[in-house]
């Protein structure tokens, strides 16, 4: 069992199994478009496997190269490590290698995986789980500033989000971390908690945890997760929405969509309710909460569409929407920062 | 690993070990207050232990006396077994009796115990940890009603008044069920589910689980978690709130009691503050949830301090309030069934 925030070692050989679909190769192509820096090359086992057009190499190849972990990054149906799988995972940790994987199935269960971890000393990050002690929240205030992405659902662009305005705040020379709370957040940064997997009694401690005390002028840009209107998942973005004490939120939306993402009784909330309820739950550790932009997924419209959408939002809301994707997070900096 | 919801087996044999301070026999205590007819004896290892009046019986004394499962009715400091409860414990599940504990330490991880109880075919009760497999929330409307205990703060009561609600309502001729969330609760009610332990993500799931589809005239009480207004807590209540769906809700709370307890940065909530929370996030899932009275912790208070707390209570909401050991849940039971 590793510390909860331990790091994964920079430099990631990708790996991509047999998968076929590129779909489900969506970890690796996250880590691609968010830490291209991070990618060192792809480790493919046929021909048949899909390409994201980094160099080809074997573990041995990848560690002389400067990778030192081998993020599994495909996620199949099923969720488990497929028998052909274990091979390549015990080369890479003989080859030097740590081994990370955001799937429901743990590295550190498959026995002969564990054994060469320990035989040669190397890491197995089980992203997709939190391991380690976590602490009871304080609810004491931190020093730093925090934005958290919130949402009126799930799977709605909270992550990626945060890595825009993260980005953002970063070309404007603005000293920022982007912390995260899901499997492909984690691989992304290279650290974090998957604040789900969290007993529920140390949900808002993971998010303490995740985001500690910091200068007075950086920035936590937290990855959120679920929706304070989703009937499962709201006690997990309550508690993270208290443990990140956040001075901003930003709320995520998708105009399309109607109601909760399989839960067609539960509609989905106006933006300003989203923004009235968010904000009132995040005062209870932060006083000076206040909402500073809406982000917007946009994919599949047209030019006059998303600026109809975007117009729409901020017409709504008083707010600076965008989408982080199609427009990145630059409006919503100005907002941040005055 | 047993099932979420698998029932303790009643007839309780209460071991209290060697425990002097009575206060630390609270568990015992909690049961035989609220289900005297469940307790068959007590164990003590010596003479100076505690006295809770009962029968003093062996094991196989108990189980001839009708008992089936060993209760730990103590919680020393620490949270583990001492090395000599293992033989009395060994002793019981050879003698026919399944063990329950609320400690923080796992009967299943003591080797002896595991093994005795695979030997003779015994069940182990780690009532603190939630086990067994919980689906995630379908926000599905459920047959048959609900009334959650809501509060202020932890630790006001929301376990006291759900039994004294319950047993109010059963001295009515009304079908109900108390449903337990903590360990304390499970072993009164021989079952629950120990919310707080459940993976953030399948809380709400587990409060589902916990009052399913009944009879439209069928109460579930269940007992709350926590507090909105804890920084630490809050998303368990959240989702015990959220997955309850209730049709009523009572708030608990101590007048004297000015801050969150351990958390003096946090003042309580006003009643009515609390009220409007609780309702605002319930009828996420229960349009028509709404409160039905105000239980007060009054314990050290004279008799006219009481009838003042009690008349402010009520003149702050509207709402009948009560203290549920010192005056009974009864004033609730009309505003409920109205």
């Amino acid at each position: 069992m590793s510390a909860p925030l331990s790091p994964i070692r920079p430099g990631y050989l990708l790996f991509l199994g047999h998968e076929r679909a590129l779909l489900d190769a969506k970890t690796a192509r996250g880590i691609q478009q968010w830490r291209p820096e991070l990618c060192i090359g792809q480790y493919r086992l046929d021909a048949e496997t899909v390409d994201l057009g980094l160099p080809d190499m074997t573990p041995a190849e990848a560690f002389a190269a400067g990778a030192r972990t081998m993020v599994i990054g495909v996620a199949p149906f099923g969720g488990g490590f497929a028998p052909d799988w274990i091979d390549p995972m015990v080369d890479a940790l003989a080859g030097g290698l740590d081994l990370a994987s955001g799937m429901h199935s743990r590295l550190t269960d498959e026995p002969r995986i564990a054994a060469a971890a320990r035989e040669h000393g190397r890491a197995l990050h089980d992203v997709r789980h939190a391991s380690g002690r976590i602490p009871i929240a304080t609810g004491r205030k931190r020093g730093g500033r925090r934005l958290l992405t919130v949402g009126t659902d799930c799977a709605i662009g909270k992550k990626f989000t945060a890595l825009a305005i993260h980005a953002a705040l970063r070309d404007r020379g603005i000293d920022a971390s982007f912390r995260a709370t899901g499997q492909t957040g984690i691989l992304i940064a290279g650290g974090g908690i998957a604040i789900d997997a969290v007993v529920a009694d140390f949900a808002a401690g993971a998010a303490e945890l995740l985001s500690p005390d910091n200068a007075p002028d950086h920035w936590d840009v937290i990855e959120g997760q679920g929706s304070l209107f989703h009937p499962c998942y709201a006690g997990v973005s309550l508690a993270l929405l208290h443990g990140s004490q956040p001075d901003a939120i930003v709320v995520c939306h998708d105009p399309r969509r109607h109601h909760i993402d399989g839960y067609p009784d539960y509609p989905l909330p106006s933006l300003a309710r989203c923004i009235e309820a968010n904000l009132a739950a995040a005062r209870l550790t932060n006083r000076d909460a206040r909402c500073v932009g809406i982000a917007l997924d946009t994919s599949g419209m047209d030019e006059g569409e998303r600026a109809a959408a975007i117009a729409a939002a901020t017409a709504e809301t008083g707010l600076p929407a965008f989408d982080p994707i199609a427009t990145g997070a630059a409006p919503v900096i100005d907002q941040l920062l005055s």
